[in-house]
Formats: structure tokens, C-alpha cells, sequence
């Protein structure tokens, strides 16, 4: 038995909420009309315009990359093209899930700094991969190197997608995560700032299994439900998916869970502020480690991911929303007593808030 | 509060069943690694090998379009074909999953009595609509008008495909409830009958949301996890996907849940011998009303389907596993009571028995 | 030298005829502009509006598969159908070049009597295969079998279609046949009869490669020229296959070339009445030949091919506009003299005129 | 009539040269088997093999974007990846073809000076975007910009591609004139220098439309013919395509009109070296002209393309094998007439030659 260290690998390491498994159980009284005309899929069209003060459509699926390839499916053509940062999650783990949805759309992978796009980059990946056919900008917030975009970077990008005739997509599997950094209504994340269809996140976060397709644009939804049992994605028994987001979307639920994990991720990153490669804005901390100290603290029962791809000795740590205290507390300790470790430095971006 | 009449009008409206909540609930106690690493998932493949006797590649998703889909494109190349009862639910209903998998792969729709297909009829089917590149027949047993093949039915089938070059898949959504027809241990059903590739059901028969694509050979399973992913069909927490398995695959549960079904639905059948369209060799019973029947019903608060489809004035009723008895009986009784009932005859095939 | 015998193997073995070959000599002369800037092709739809009678929109290729496939993709949706008799060439030999080319839409094929499907048969396919997405109905004039429909048979085809949603292509690859057989104006064989799309075939009448897809409302060719890129289906050099199709469109020559393929094939049917399979109503004779017949034949230098698709012991004799008067003389000559050949029969069907 | 000026827009505006012609012609006389099975094709890859000094399969096509995208979805997977120089064809022009013929492979756009890639250009984009699944490297030679690149460089990156799993394929549209420009064997710029599949063009250097897919290990033609005729891009008389690729293998013919075309482009970029864009090493030459020098050569009746995405006033003259040397003459002296013009400086990239 592990009597200390501690799981830093995945925010989908975690367990369900306990709200969330209440109405799980809840939803699972008596029968329910199937393929979604249940009690519950039915209210979620309102539960989420109220969440994001907003007209929606929402199609509940379960799995992140179902949200991504089926949202830029709506937007994108087979001849268009799909703008992203080079290392998003659609581009880089998905297996070209967006390609075989939007049947063939041209992933064009776009460099930006600390995983976040300026309107420059988006300019000049325009000008050298001219788009052709319905096109998408997809952005990803929190990012994948646990940046978050602020409001108006975000707006900047949608203005100038929507200019240039580019539907914008947002990768939300962190959604709650950057509205707590950024202390926003989720409403500033999205259709105000320029987003016309979001894969709604509620997996990592405390959910069992539960994400959505939510379109600001109801018109972008045409078509919506044939591929989506096309693609396998239509649940039968869709109630114990939509039961799952009603409960989520509670602010005691999602805001209570993201800002419990970006708080604990903070203090993280204060404890090895030497070491970060990026500023932590949510519940991802990502440092520079060479082998030894990887070596030691592995041995001191700490589990985290190597990350090479965004840089040599790269390592992530990410924090669940169910993450012990102890392990966290634990971790900035064996990271303060490493070999190499320099004492803390107040002006350091590990305290990042947004500005 | 409903006070009579009763919901027949799919599997899929029903609960999941309590030792099934039970392990979910059981599933969700810490951490658990993601992407199909967890303890869970893990054990599948020795446990489904158990339940079937036999070597199997098991990989868990949530929908029975996905696994049918994802099962025939392990089998069947771009440029061929997927032979299958004309009124398939790949057919019929999965709004081309099929050609989306694999990539265009033709559906050749076959007539068969009663939802089933001879081996003179798949092989008038191969000479008109030859395959080229690899093929697959697709059954499905239970069948679509619930009828089920017998042990040679499918057995004489998969014989002749493998002949011809086929591989064979089986459409498992309602396993449980033709191996409680027949009696029969899951192998028969399958590989001993020639099946490669099953869609395995839970969900119908108890589960919330648990099917699985099961490879007797484990060489087709080659490239399956990627083209998986593609689909979006790999779930991060997928140990609550693998505990409802693990769970159904006790007779205590699948076994029990279909014996009952199938039992309660022979009672709808011998009640109205009369208006049957097809055997009830399972848990749905498909019943020729009139107009006047159907209105006098439904007046009496019952729920079932019209089912054109597969004739005039058709009508499917289905027992889910959690039916109330009282339902059955209050069913019995109003199909008994119907104007132009006629008295049972104990010779029908209402009491049909696998032979 | 072969001194006997003769090739009816296919009208694809034919050279190019004179007028065809000059056009393609003389638009070889100076400069033209690429991509179907040039003078040739852009004469091409006011040609074939002349042509048709009928505004067109009308787009070269170099293959029928091309023709049909981009045609087809055009009216098909990739969740939609086309529906086909079961022995179309689309469905048989194209290698699923209509999947591929409409993302999956899904062939359907009906059985029909002598290739031709009747208003019945279509409607029996649309009850057992309802169409879902835009759809369409593909029939061939002249049919896989050497028939031909009558104006009034396609005209209730296109009619039932249309009424049930469906949009209606024609591969018309040896259109040119059917309208000396026929006797009338190519008009009365596509919209007139209701046909939207059809794939005007020249290569196998007396040109090196040249087809056309001919869209009859110019909305639908909305969207074909990206396509067209997309399948490597736009030559950079395209004044040789227009040039092709201007020499193609007069009646010296298209006319021309089919009244003497079919003239000479009535007479190979007139002299073998006994083993005709179909009514010889182009340039196709189909013969029921036992093995010691099709034995003398070929060692006489009659080449020609099985065609067990179709029947046992069935053959094809395919005519084609160059074929020698000595070869067909032969050929019949060789037919009346074989060991089981019936003197001829004048109220047999291989006299078949129009009615 | 244009007494002056000169047509400069493309060599595919270019008319057939006499040989080839000639061999059409030729061609044209009697019964060919169709399909392939004729003289012209069977000789090809004898043909071919003498050509390249090395085994080949030899597979003749009518476009280039066919014979780029047949070939790169011989050694691409759905879920692999092609990088490329980011304004390659296939990434700019051919409306997704890549993908559609691959199922979804994606196109890896790679900033490169001058259209060509370094070893550096292509490790770095590896590491960016790592490939999953079978991919390619596809590089041009002649690149879209004229320049050539030298058989050390392409050696480079074929070594490091093949050792990244990569497999090579070229698009050889202008293949002769880079053979022309290094002065070298076909072989060396193909199989000895690590290209696994070409795309070897002739229409753009004499034909009227012959390209052809060229394997040089003939086992990734596995499966070539069915994915070709599934493309619609198997001629029914293929005999005239492959007899223009018969007549066009000559030295007299390639080679000579290579190094016609070559020489004239090399004079016009000495009379303009001022305005050079890159060095002229081909048949293209990209010239600097501001709006008025524009506006002077077309009122002078010179024809040419503005070429903005290579760079601001960047225009395009090609020289056709067929370019009358008047007009090539005016040109050079229109040029060096032109208001801004300055004088040739010898040491210039004009005069580049092959090190």
C-alpha cells in the first residue's frame, strides 16, 4: 500500500462527485424513453441556455474526442481546413478523429507560444494555408500545456476567424478550469467571445463519463443527430448521460471542483517555481526535471507523466479534483527538498492570476 | 401516477439492474488509471474468455452502433461488402455507421423469412452481389422480429460464409436472451458457430451503458484501439464502461434478467396467439392490430411501437428485464379482452421452444 | 494475320474513328488555355444544350466511372442511397467508386427482368430500403444486358423517383445506341423522362477517351468542380477531351457509328435466334452457348466473352462502330453452322424494333 | 492577331509534340484489348525499367493530382500523415485530394526557402508533429518555385524520412526538366536517392495528358488497381495514354524539350536578373514587378500570372517546350526595357547551374 506519494497522471484518474453519482442513481428509478427523449436530455437545452445565457443546442456524448470531430464536423468541409495550435489535443492524441468525421477536412497545425494562438499566428497561418471550403478555428481553453487564454485573446481570435469567413470551435475539457482562473461567466468564454460551437467537458472535472456538443448557433446544428448515430454516439439510455451534466452544472459541482484543483495546482507550482515551464493558470503543472530528481521523487511514490513533446526533461503533473490534500501538500514538500530546488520566488508566474 | 397499462416499447427504456448500479458505484471509490489501464478493463479479456471458453480480445464502448460498426470494419475492407438480413438494425437504423467505419464498405441487403437468413439465401445473395476485397456476413441473434437462429441455423451459415471468404459478425445486442431461448452455453452462439467478430449487449438486458466488441480471433483485433480512438470510442474513465461487464457477466445477472423477459413476453405471446406476426422466441412480441386494437390499448394506457415496417398493421411490444409483473398481466388481459381476440391455441408458435 | 474470326469482346477495343481523330489533330495546334479555359471546352455547354435541347451544365472526364461516380456523388448524400439494378455496371465493376466518391452512400440493388427495373420493382426497393438523405435512382440506357428502356418505362421511373424524393442519373454510356434504337431525340432520353444527371458516354461510340457529366439542372452542379479537383478529375490540358465531344455531338458521326454497331448486332442476333439470352437491342448479343459451341467458336477466332454473371453458359458479343462487315458475316456464317443451331425463327426477339 | 507578346501562363497551355502525336495516331489503328490488356500498356513497365534502370510497376493516368494522390495512398494510412513543403501542390491546389484518396491522412504543411525542404525542415516538423500510422514524405522536383533540388539534398531527406518510417513519394510534374537542369539519370533522382513512388509526369513537357504512377518497390502496388479503378481512373482504352508515355520515354522527346524549355527560361531570367525571385533552374522564371512594369509587358501582349503567395509582386512566366523563340526574344527585351530594369549582373542566380 502506497503510504505516500501520490497520482499526478490525469485529471481522468479521478473519480465521479458525489453529486454526480447521486443523480446517476437518481436517474435510475423506473423507465425513461430511450435514444433521448428522456425527462432529462430533454431539459438540457434549457439547463445550458440559463448556464451560458445563451440560445444552445446540446447533444450529450462521452468522450471528449466525440465532442471535438463532431462539433468541427458541423463546421468544417471535407475540403476545408481546421486551424489549431500545433500540439492541441485534436492534432495530436485523437487519431485524426476530426479528419474522419468531417470526411477529410486539412488539419493545418499552427506554433504559438505557451499552447495559446495570437491573432498574428492565426493571420499568418491563413496567408500560408489559405482556407478552402467551410472552415474552423479550434482553440483549446484551459490549453493543453495548462495555459489559459484570457477574454480578450480569446475575442481577438474569434474576430479575426470570423473575418475571415472561419467558424470557431472551442475544446472545453477544461472549461470550468480557465472560468475559475479567469473568475468569468462561462458565457465569456464562449459566444461573446466569437465561439460558435463548444465540446462542453465535464469528464475530467467530476463527471463519470459526460460531455456535450453545445451550438450558440442552432443552425449549425443541422444535421446534427444523423451523424452523431452515424458516428456510434447516440446512447440508448441517454438519461444516465444527461443526469450526469444537470448535476454537473450546478456552480457548488463544477466551480466547487475546478477551484479546488487549480488552488491545489497553485501551490504546486509555487513549491517548484525553479522548475516551471509554463505558468500555472489551472489544474495542470508542468516542470523541468532532469533525471535525477524525476528518479527521486518517482521513488518517493509520486506518479507523473514525462513530457518530451513540449520540451526536453518536460514533465506534467496534473491535479484532480478529488486529489488528497495530503498528496498535494506531500509534493511540495519532495519538490522543495529536491537536489537543485531553488527557494521560492514571489514574482514567479507559479502565482499567476489573470489579469 | 400510472395506474395501468405499461411500457413496452423498447429494452433500452428499462433501468439498469441493481447488481450492475452496485458496481458502478463500487467502481467509483479513488483513483484509477484512464484510457483503459484501469484494474477494471484489465481483467476483461480473461473474464469474457471464462464466460465464452475460448482466447478473446474484448474492448468495451457504449452503444451497439459503435460496436457493430467498429467490429465490421475490423472485417470488411472499403471496396467490400457486408451481407445482412434486409431489415438489419446496421441497416436500417445506424444511419450508415457501417460505410463510415470502414470506409464504404456496400450493405447487400438480404430477404429472409422472419428475420433470418438461410444459407440458400446468402448465397443467391453472394452469386448476384459477388464480394471483392474482404467481406463479412453480419447476424444478428436475437434477431430483429425477435426470432432466434438455432444453433445450426448460424453454425450452417458461418460454414458456408467462411467458404465464400467471409468473415462473420454477430449483432449480440440481445445475446443473453437467445441463449436463454435456446439453453445454450455462449459458445455455442458464437465461435462454435463460426462468429469472428460479436457485438456484445449489456445495455438492453441491464446494463446503463456497456457493449463490447469481441474478437474470437485475436488477430483481426490488429488496428482496432487506433480506429477506436478515431471514432471516439475510447472513453477516459473507462473502468465504469468494464465494471458494468464485469458485473453482467454473471448468470446471477444476464442469465437472470433475460429468462425473465423472455418468460414474461411468451405470456404476451400465448395471450394473443391470435394477432402474432412472428414466434416470440425472446423478449419482444410483434402483434397484428387494427386500428381500433391499437387505440383501445394505448386508451388503456399501454405503450408499443407501430411497426410497419414489417407489415401492415404491425405492432412491436418489448419486455425489459425490470417489467413489472403487473404490467404483463394487465397486458395479457387487455390483449385477451381486445374485439376480434380469439381463444389460444395451445399448438401456436406463441409457445414456440428452441428444438 | 488473322484471315477469320473477329473481336467482339467489347466496343472498348475499337479504334477512334476518323472525324473524332481530326478534331483531336486539329486542336492540336498553338496554344490553348489550361484547366478548361479553353476555347473548346468552354463551346461545350452551349454544344450539348443544342444537343439535348435544354440548358445543361456539362463537365468532361476521361472515364464512366468517372462520370457516373461524380454524378452520382452530386445527388447522393453520403447517409443517402442509390438505388440500381442488381447487375449495374455501378454496382459490379466500379470497385465502389459511388461510395467512395459520395463518402458512402449506400448502393441498393434490385433485381429487375432483362436489366431494366419497372416502376413496381423501384417501389418494392424503396419499401425495403427507404431512402434517408438526399437519394437517387441510377439507371443505364443502353442496360448491362444489351436492352433498352422504352421512353415511357423510364419516364415512369423518373416520375415514381421524383415523387418519392429521389433525384435520377442516367449512365448513358452507350446512350447514342439507345437512341438509334429508339429512334428519337437524345432529349427524350434523359429530361424529358426525368433524368438529372446524366454520364454521356462518347469512348465506346467512336472517341479515344471521352465522356461528360451533364447536369440537366444547373443547381446541382453546384459544388462539381471542387470535387471534380478533388478526384483527379480536371485535365490540365482538357481541349483534347472537348474537342472529342464537339466531333462527337454530330449526328454524322455519334448516329452514325451506333446505327451501324446495332445494325450489324440485329444481324449476329438474327442469325443465332435459337441462343439468344435478351432481345438484341443495341450493340450487345448475349448467347446461351453450350462449352463444345463456345470451343468452335473460339477456335474459328471468334473472340468473345463468358458471361456466367448473367446465366449459364451465357456469352457476350459485343459490336463495335469499326467492326469489320467481314467478321460479322463470319461470325453469323460460323453461328448457323454450329452443331445444335435452329434454322431462324422471323417472330423471334432478335428482330426486336421500338415499339 | 498578336503580332507581339507572348503566352507565359503555364506549360500546360502548351500543344502535344509531333512524336507524340505521331505515336497517338499510330495507336489508333485497329482492335487494342481494353483496359490495359493492350501492347501500348503491357510494355510499360519494361519500358519503364529501362528508363530508371531499376524494377518498376508502371500504373499510366491523365492527371497529375491522380497520380500524386493514387501514389501517396499506396504508403499513407487514414490515420498517417504526409508532410510536405507548406505550398506544395498537393497542399495548395489539388482541393484535398491527398485526403479524399487516403481516407484522411493529413498533409503536414513545412516551411522550406525557396520550396525546398532540409533535413533540418523535416526533422523539426517530425518532432512537432510525430507521424501515427504508415506516412510519407512527398517532395517535388522541379518544387513549385522553379528551383531544383540537387541530389545530395533530396538523398538527405529520403535517408532521414526512411529512418523516421517514412516512405518517399515525388511529384515529378516537371520531372525532365529537373533531370535536364542536374544534367542527370532519371534514376538518380528517383530510387537511388530514396523515392519509394512517383508521380512522373509527361504532359506538361509534350504530351497531350500522360502521367503515370511509378513504383520502384513493387509490393507497395499491392492493391494499386482496384483503389485506381474505385477513383475512376482506368481508361477503358488506356492504349492511348500509354502510347504517348512510349513515344515520350525517348531522349529525343524528354530530354529535348526539358532542355529547350530549360534554356529559354534561363535566357529571360539573365534579362531580368534585377527582378529575380528565385534562381530560374527549370522552365519557371518569378520575377518582382511592380504594378506599372506589369501593367507595361501585358499592354505589350505579354501574358503571365500574378504570383502573390510567394511574395508580394511576385509574378510567374513559364516557358513551354513549344514556346516560340520570338517570343521569347521579345520578352527578354521587353524586360530589360522596363522602367527600373538594371543591368544583368553576371554573378547572379540567373545563371545558375547545377553544383
Amino acid at each position: 500500500m502506497r503510504e505516500r506519494g501520490g497520482r499526478f497522471l490525469s485529471d481522468n484518474t479521478a473519480a465521479a462527485c458525489p453529486e454526480i453519482m447521486a443523480a446517476l442513481v437518481a436517474a435510475n428509478a423506473g423507465t425513461a424513453l430511450s435514444y433521448g427523449a428522456d425527462d432529462w436530455t430533454r431539459r438540457l437545452d434549457a439547463a445550458f441556455a440559463g448556464f451560458f445565457a445563451h440560445d444552445v443546442r446540446v447533444f450529450p456524448v462521452v468522450t471528449g474526442t466525440a465532442a471535438n470531430a463532431l462539433g468541427l464536423a458541423s463546421i468544417a468541409a471535407p475540403e476545408g481546413a481546421i486551424y489549431a495550435w500545433e500540439g492541441a489535443h485534436i492534432i495530436r492524441v485523437e487519431e485524426g478523429a476530426p479528419e474522419f468525421f468531417s470526411g477529410g477536412a486539412r488539419l493545418v497545425p499552427i506554433p504559438g507560444k505557451e499552447a495559446k494562438l495570437t491573432r498574428d499566428d492565426l493571420a499568418a497561418a491563413l496567408r500560408a494555408q489559405p482556407p478552402r471550403g467551410a472552415s474552423a478555428l479550434s482553440l483549446s481553453n484551459v490549453t493543453e500545456l495548462g495555459t489559459v487564454y484570457r477574454l480578450a485573446e480569446i475575442a481577438a481570435l474569434g474576430e479575426h476567424a470570423h473575418r475571415a469567413g472561419l467558424r470557431v470551435q472551442l475544446d472545453g475539457a477544461r472549461l470550468g478550469n480557465a472560468a475559475v482562473f479567469l473568475d468569468c461567466h462561462p458565457a465569456d468564454l464562449t459566444w461573446r467571445a466569437g465561439v460558435d460551437v463548444l465540446a462542453f467537458g465535464a469528464t475530467k472535472n467530476g463527471a463519470l463519463a459526460a460531455e456535450a456538443v453545445v451550438f450558440f448557433d442552432p443552425a449549425l446544428a443541422e444535421g446534427f443527430e444523423r451523424r452523431r448515430t452515424r458516428g456510434g454516439h447516440l446512447l440508448s439510455k441517454l438519461r444516465y448521460v444527461s443526469a450526469q451534466l444537470l448535476a454537473y452544472l450546478d456552480p457548488g459541482v463544477w466551480r466547487r471542483n475546478a477551484r479546488r484543483a487549480n488552488a491545489l495546482a497553485a501551490q504546486i507550482g509555487a513549491s517548484a517555481d525553479w522548475a516551471l515551464c509554463y505558468p500555472v493558470e489551472a489544474n495542470q503543472v508542468f516542470l523541468k526535471l532532469d533525471a535525477a530528481q524525476k528518479q527521486r521523487l518517482r521513488a518517493e511514490g509520486f506518479e507523473f507523466n514525462d513530457w518530451e513533446d513540449s520540451g526536453p526533461d518536460h514533465t506534467r503533473f496534473v491535479v484532480s479534483w478529488d486529489q488528497p490534500d495530503a498528496e498535494v501538500a506531500g509534493l511540495c514538500e519532495a519538490l522543495r527538498a529536491l537536489p537543485g530546488a531553488r527557494p521560492e520566488n514571489k514574482e514567479s508566474h507559479a502565482n499567476a492570476a489573470a489579469d
